[in-house]
């Protein structure tokens, strides 16, 4: 057990629990479902910020700020989205405090009541539109494609850090066109633009598709997901982008005059990824030793560590691995050179195993006379002394190989554990003894993804965009269906 | 009276929110006291926090992020910091909503009524020291530097945009160190970054120093300023950096074990500044005619605007344009090319004006014949024809004379409504006939500033820490001073 890391095996929710406050990602705070995200943590979600951002940004979003309340009553304009969403929130309902007359502490100030409450924002999607009302006159202002990184509440009983707690980061897109289908092509890009993201940068393959009926955003028409499989074989839904048609144009009145001056409602779509991300990149990759980070999200690069006995071997060893270091950042590489002379080597390699930093290198006295160095990648926790000669090149390339590693290895789980099914009791067999993403053919009705959910307590993730056309019957009630979607439990 | 803007002269505070509102930098909201921060103004912003960022990173401090929402005990562990911030804030007190039963909307759940109320943060201190708590414990532990960027609530009864906002954007740095002298360094060090961007950056000259005690912050023993001038001749605190002492150690029991074992108390700072500097930026340095930015911090630097007749001349123009823009770019410079064809030269020239663009680049058919551009200046709005080539050196050039203008002219603003004054006849004079920073005497207690706060709503916005010691007298007592300290009126 390395570090007091909980083995996989023996409890995957205490291993996952173990990774990130060891690994120092964030940890619990004073305020039951709300966390502390360390900095170590908070600097990969810095990283995962700016990939982003540049990538909303590339594809014409601005960024924006809205209010962190909303008054009571915005939430009753959208039908279903005030069952979806204002239900398990935070509210405000005073504006002071005073000292309490017998001595005992603050206490609220009853003659502080606001007249109507105010809504720690779920989601934004009622403050916005009550700007795009006056934002939108005509085609000339569409189409309107904002972003916003912010803190939202939504009160949760059970929480865990990272996955699901009362106060998460996230960023919320949230875009009006003049015409259905140009939205709907902006909520397909914002999908792919996840997909593309999930795979290329936090190494996890994903699989993309639409949500059924009873798992659709409140107030979407229809709403695009991407799903990841995580290593206990449940799902983790990744990222979310809604087409809302025109209901939140005609909640909050938002019309715009096209060229012939006639006045039309707005088509919107909403998207969204959080810090839950930080949840399915420690669980993808992480192993029984710790944290393992793609490197192209990892704070730290490269970490090199010197091994030495005497002040005289530190210093020549100093000399070296700053040179490698400035030679490394040069190229864009992230270095850190661990020269404390509190801790041991021994301690030091334990330390950034733990952490998930991809390439450790190592130097000792042998190192410096035989123009070596001894390279560790944290994937596979394999050793290799190397030449000195070409490092910059060797580690810029050994970077690229250990990010498509990390990718491969969680593809290939993934194949290992999808499953094509056509009988409900080999689809509850797999569930219970494998489980995994399950390909299986649906009625298509709620009635039957209900039964399932409660009989089994996996939920149809999505119906993928990629599954192909095929005649087959309902494992549950034999009808017809032209599709198999995919199952799993989930996060 | 360009695009509506009501003039300085007339109404100096419409003329700000004219700005404000017609720039599209920001709006009032549908919740009394927060605003919605728009695009345009929200990539300037993206600008400040960006440089900022890095200065604080080039200091060894990482960011983290800590709850909203803070116990309401917390706020009465530090006796003076309760006074100072737990009262106009905004109440947490139910977690949930329901359907009324009476099918009136939606209703505050009485049974979801929190044991202890929260307080959404007006300042992280306490949720933030008593994390510090488990994350120090030894010297090993120390310095910690962390910054953290977030949104606050302070509940303000009088309003205005990016002045004074209920909710508002700000960093808040919280650092934790094992001696005071290594605090106050760290309290200074910061003050002095505060002050490079804010002359480097905003361009706005600033004057340092610290704080009387009764405009200290709550909880600190030192608070230093920067105060910049507006140019109605009134000051604008731009940025405090607080020595807190050993007080919030002691509030939450965070010790640590120096290298002989000995526990002590950690030695505290914290520092900020928030969307504020918006409006100081804003009233810096804008005119009658709109928004002037300097040139570092402008999300658009440069605008390239076609004047032509027919669709060839616009071609053609597009064109040289287009190569121009690249030139531009691939030096680093933001440029936007307004090839719009449902607006006219003279709209596009207004609006570019308006929203402070700093140079404007106009291209017609005469221009291509004569290998010329017309390149206008927001600052000066001056105009000039000149060659085509070597473009990109002329504009790189002139972005940092513009820049440099901006500062000399706020700078000169500044010496000109500085006065040195002797007497209490000469100062109330003077505040009520020019305003600016009147550098005065004072005996140093605390009835004499309340007095002249009384009498002239003039205060103390700092003791400079440049100001020479000598011998005088107080301009409301006669009682001996050393020093001159800093009046003005305040925002």
């Amino acid at each position: 057990m390395a570090k007091g890391i909980t083995k996989r095996a023996d409890n995957y929710s205490q291993w996952y629990n173990d990774i990130v406050t060891k690994a120092d990602l964030a940890e619990n705070s004073a305020v039951r479902g709300s966390m502390v995200i360390k900095p170590y943590g908070y600097a990969i979600w810095e990283k995962i910020q700016s990939v982003l951002d540049k990538m909303f940004k590339d594809t014409g979003h601005s960024n924006a700020y809205f209010p962190l309340f909303i008054p009571k009553s915005f939430f009753s304009k959208e039908a279903s989205h005030v069952d979806g969403f204002a239900k398990e929130c935070a509210v405000v309902t005073h504006y002071r405090l005073k000292n309490d007359e017998n001595g005992k502490g603050i206490v609220v100030d009853e003659d502080a009541k606001l007249e109507e409450e105010l809504i720690v924002r779920p989601t934004s999607e009622t403050i916005i539109w009550h700007s795009y009302k006056k934002w939108i006159q005509s085609y000339r202002d569409l189409p309107l494609l904002i972003n916003q990184w912010a803190n939202v509440v939504r009160w949760e009983m059970r929480t865990r850090l990272f996955l699901r707690t009362s106060e998460f980061l996230w960023q919320e897109g949230h875009t009006a066109h003049a015409t259905k289908q140009e939205a709907i092509e902006e909520t397909k890009q914002m999908m792919n633009i996840y997909a593309d993201f999930a795979e290329n940068w936090l190494a996890i393959p994903v699989r993309k598709g639409t949500k059924s009926d009873s798992e659709r955003f409140a107030g979407a028409l229809e709403t695009y997901a991407i799903e990841a499989l995580m290593q206990d074989g449940k799902a983790l839904q990744a990222g979310t982008s809604h087409f809302l048609g025109q209901n939140f144009a005609k909640a909050f009145d938002v019309k715009f005059a096209d060229k012939n001056g006639k006045l039309e409602y707005v088509w919107a779509t909403s998207w969204g990824v959080s810090t839950r991300l930080m949840g399915a990149l420690i669980m993808a990759h992480s192993d029984d030793n710790g944290l393992i980070i793609p490197p192209k999200l990892a704070p730290i690069q490269v970490v090199i560590v010197p091994i030495y006995k005497s002040d005289e071997q530190l210093q020549a060893i100093s000399e070296k691995a700053n040179l490698i270091k400035k030679h490394l950042q040069d190229k864009g590489i992230s270095v850190k050179f661990d020269n404390r002379d509190e801790f041991k080597p021994g301690w030091k390699f334990a330390e950034y195993e733990l952490k998930g930093v991809p390439i450790r290198i190592g130097i000792g006295p042998r190192d410096l006379e035989n123009n070596t160095l001894e390279v560790a990648r944290r994937d596979t926790l394999s050793k290799k002394v190397i030449s000195q000669n070409n490092i910059e090149e060797y580690i810029e390339e050994l970077l690229e190989k250990i990010q498509d590693n990390i990718y491969q290895k969680a593809l290939s789980f993934r194949k290992e554990n999808t499953h094509r099914v056509d009988t409900y009791e080999e689809f509850k067999e797999i569930l219970e003894k494998k489980g995994g993403f399950i390909e299986a053919h649906w009625d298509g009705t709620k009635e039957t993804e209900q039964k399932i959910k409660k009989e089994t307590k996996a939920t149809i993730r999505c119906i993928p965009i990629d599954s192909k056309e095929e005649t087959g019957i309902c494992m549950v009630t034999g009808k017809p269906s032209k599709k198999r979607v995919l199952f799993a439990k989930a996060y």
